[in-house]
């Protein structure tokens, strides 16, 4: 059994509104200079595959076609083994 | 500078629905025995700070007054710096 945990961020070419929002409401808190908010989704699950490598693929898989949009996203996947 | 990463994920206690739909939605693909998936925000920013210890009081400051709800969520902060 296999766990993996999914990054889904917006590439860096691409506008962030939602993290340009996060970040207004940064500032208003006056809580220290912070910047270049960007926000993506962790997806965290658990993989039943008999090896990493076919973990991993699984991972790359349901990224591509469910959890990233290509053209907008990129991602990163890391696998953890557990017993 | 520091970079900070931000990781805020529901409770282990409380359900999470929107994890529960992209499981659906992923044994609808076939594609591979997926299970127990959990959906979670990750935030990143750059914090202007003259210590780690100082922006990592930061990201914490902005963790519990605005990013994560400490009634339903968890968050992890990870600092790095950067030149």
């Amino acid at each position: 059994m296999y766990h993996a945990t999914i990054v889904v961020t917006l590439r860096h070419s691409i506008l962030d509104p939602q993290g340009k929002a996060v970040e207004h409401a940064i500032h208003s808190l006056s809580a220290g200079r912070v910047s270049n908010v960007r926000i993506g989704k962790q997806i965290q699950c658990a993989i039943d595959a008999p090896s990493r490598t076919e973990a991993a693929g699984i991972a790359d898989t349901i990224c591509k076609k469910l959890l990233a949009n290509p053209v907008m996203e990129d991602y990163t996947v890391t696998i953890e083994e557990r017993a």
